[in-house]
């Protein structure tokens, strides 16, 4: 078995969505079904979520079939009949996505994506889709913060092996990307996405040297312009030497920053810049990395520690205070008309809805979740970007295009949104009157 | 940009592992380094990790080669020579492999895999090394939680959605298998890797239908054996709508079980199983699923709730309470001489090691980490897997092997540790007398 596992792309799905995508087929329901994928709740810290990973959805469904070998697994489960599985070689997804584009705040029980087609096939993409759309926007919403936390320095992404896998350490970098961090370390992205790509030297590379100095001298040499990393043994020192290369070198001394990666890095930061500043190296810069996370970049800046960059590792890349999120996709429309479920404390607004986000002077003073053919009472989120399975001019749009959208739309939140402290209040979202009294009538037909 | 991202394997690891690759070429430097991958401490709710991962990283350095685009797109970043680029295209991975194998508790400080090579392969593969380890032992650690927890009763998989990403998606699957949990809801996995899948049908299947009864007799009708999903109006009205099922199919009837998804899931057991012995159907088993984890699964069994078996989602699937190790992979020793770093708090046992479980009565007792040639003073649970690039038997290992494997070494745990609550007094784990002696001798030269 090779580190990447074959299978048929088709088959990422639970196996409810074919036991289910069967039943529809033997009953004949081809009617039009409307999924709707939102956030049942915002974690604690987070503010706001930033949607990611709409791409990669919309590139599943462009392409969704069933292999041979795809066809060949499910009838050795022996639970598929030979029609069925005949069926499975034409399936295409042919339906309509409207969806928040990448880089856009949202908010609970708001509807990033809603799809909709014959019912087998908007069944069938749930759980890709939400696999998908939560990854990207887990990692996306944490990215946000560390970002904000750093005021303009560069955050420079360093999480590729402690991420879960291949898969995220790809996603999350676009993810990242999104939000605002400047490069990543793991060059299969940089290659797949095109991205900026940054690292110099471990400890090991110094410590496979017998000595810092000379260490630091030959990787200069075959680097100029590199970064070195001062802590292997002790960060003051390391820095020493660092200056003693500078006078070494003369006009060839390019160093561009000294790393630290241990210890009391406030501390370390002051007294590296005093060192280097007093030896005439002004012009290098000091970059932290080392168990960072938002609160303690939050609290660096806040100090006034002089690192103009953070390479952020774990903590962003598995976004370990939120890991994950209450993310469903609910069935909310079939055959023209509502559904809802009633389980306890999870009921799903009905129909299809379009979010509108009232904004005052630029700026959004709340959203209203509406029924998508109410008339507007502010801007409406939810593009159509995909129509009978191929991509609307919507449903392209450039990972950079996304980025910028962020900062855009980011820069349109309430200031207290945007910080890493809980807001209070928190953002407000409203049903309309029109949605409300839908999900109303509803409940009343459904409570028989 | 497919939703698969288009990369080259060998690019997936981090920028600075290839400018030190490219810093050792031309520094002819290309004696043995070793490098140990261990976890520094243990998360406040771990015990023990249980190893994951390793299958899958020599499946890696077994195949691992620069292909044109790797070398196209390394070539674009300008940072690479020539004559080192077109050195990378011989580039293989030639070295030995020492690890724990798949299934083994572990514990803070303890090398599960040792890697000796020419510096700058050991190096190049530490980004990859981490990432799969880490992840499956994540995943596998918090999994072999659950099924504790469950005290025999069966946990399904059902964790894809939100799990993050593809990869975590298949590999996650793997982790879970070897720690005992019994079946998937991916198909792809079960595609891959040739495990059990489950899965029946969704709330969105019942409100397609007009009446929850209708729905229930149809998709029996095409599925006899299935679960039904009996909360998606009222619990306990869909637990009656199953008997009166019952009752309609008379003989036909073969319900396997019912899923209860939400509400007090203890108290709807409760009422649930009442309902169904009262109706004759004691054959009927009942299937809890809904924000699941360790904790609330150990409530239930405490209860005595009748619950046949749980459905564990996002929070098994990421980790929620532990989403990621304090993992490392750190130079022990190059060109046979040990080498550590003296980082603040960051302090790395030096040369090659092994672990040593020393057993009491078939119960470990505590582990002792020493030197690799020191005579043994416990169980050897380090092993050459890999010789020259090539595995060695003990490094091809079924999947079954590897759950076997754990269900043995967690039986020889002591009780205290095997629990969910955090073990009094935890694992003990000693520095043999003769590693302390090298690693005082190595401070003592290094603190120049």
């Amino acid at each position: 078995m090779g580190f990447r596992p074959q299978f048929s792309s088709a088959l990422l799905t639970d196996l409810y969505e074919l036991t289910m995508l069967q039943a529809y087929f033997e009953e004949r329901m081809c009617d039009v079904a409307v999924f709707s994928l939102f956030v049942r709740r915002l974690p604690d810290r987070r503010n706001y979520l930033l949607a990611g990973g709409l791409d990669d959805v919309l590139a599943f469904l462009e392409t969704l079939r069933f292999d041979q070998a795809a066809i060949a697994y499910l009838d050795s489960l022996r639970r598929f009949s030979d029609r069925f599985l005949h069926h499975l070689e034409e399936f295409r997804f042919t339906g309509d996505v409207y969806a928040v584009p990448e880089g856009t705040p949202i908010f609970a029980d708001e509807p990033v994506l809603e799809v909709a087609a014959p019912i087998g096939e908007a069944q069938l993409i749930e759980t890709f889709a939400m696999n998908q759309i939560h990854l990207q926007t887990v990692l996306a919403s944490k990215a946000a913060r560390v970002v904000d936390a750093a005021q303009g320095r560069q955050i420079v992404d360093f999480g590729f092996r402690r991420m879960h896998g291949i898969d995220a350490g790809m996603k999350g970098v676009r993810a990242f990307h999104i939000a605002g961090v400047s490069a990543t370390s793991n060059v299969a992205a940089g290659q797949a996405y095109g991205l900026r790509v940054a690292g110099t030297l471990a400890h090991s590379y110094i410590q496979a040297h017998d000595d810092e100095y000379e260490a630091f001298r030959t990787f200069a040499r075959l680097n100029p312009d590199t970064v070195l990393l001062v802590d292997t043994y002790d960060t003051l020192a390391g820095i020493r030497k660092v200056i003693d290369l500078s006078r070494e070198l003369g006009p060839d001394f390019r160093v561009h920053a000294v790393r630290l990666d241990s210890g009391d890095l406030c501390d370390l930061a002051f007294r590296a810049r005093r060192l280097l500043d007093d030896a005439g190296l002004r012009a290098v810069e000091i970059f932290a990395s080392g168990g960072l996370n938002e609160d303690e970049i939050g609290r660096l800046v806040a100090a006034g520690a002089p690192i103009d960059g953070f390479g952020v590792g774990a903590d962003m890349g598995v976004s370990a205070d939120a890991p994950s999120l209450d993310i469903v996709y609910k069935l909310v429309e079939y055959a023209g008309r509502g559904r809802m479920k009633l389980s306890t404390g999870k009921v799903v607004l009905p129909g299809r809805k379009q979010i509108f986000r009232v904004e005052r002077d630029g700026v959004a003073d709340h959203d209203v979740v509406g029924r998508r053919d109410e008339a507007p009472c502010g801007r409406s989120l939810l593009q159509h970007v995909m129509k009978e399975g191929v991509r609307l001019p919507e449903g392209q749009v450039t990972l950079d295009d996304a980025r910028a959208r962020a900062r855009t739309e980011l820069g349109r939140l309430p200031p207290r949104l945007r910080g890493i402290q809980p807001a209070s209040p928190p953002y407000r979202v409203d049903i309309s009157a029109a949605l409300a009294e839908e999900a109303d009538k509803l409940r009343k037909v459904l409570k028989f």
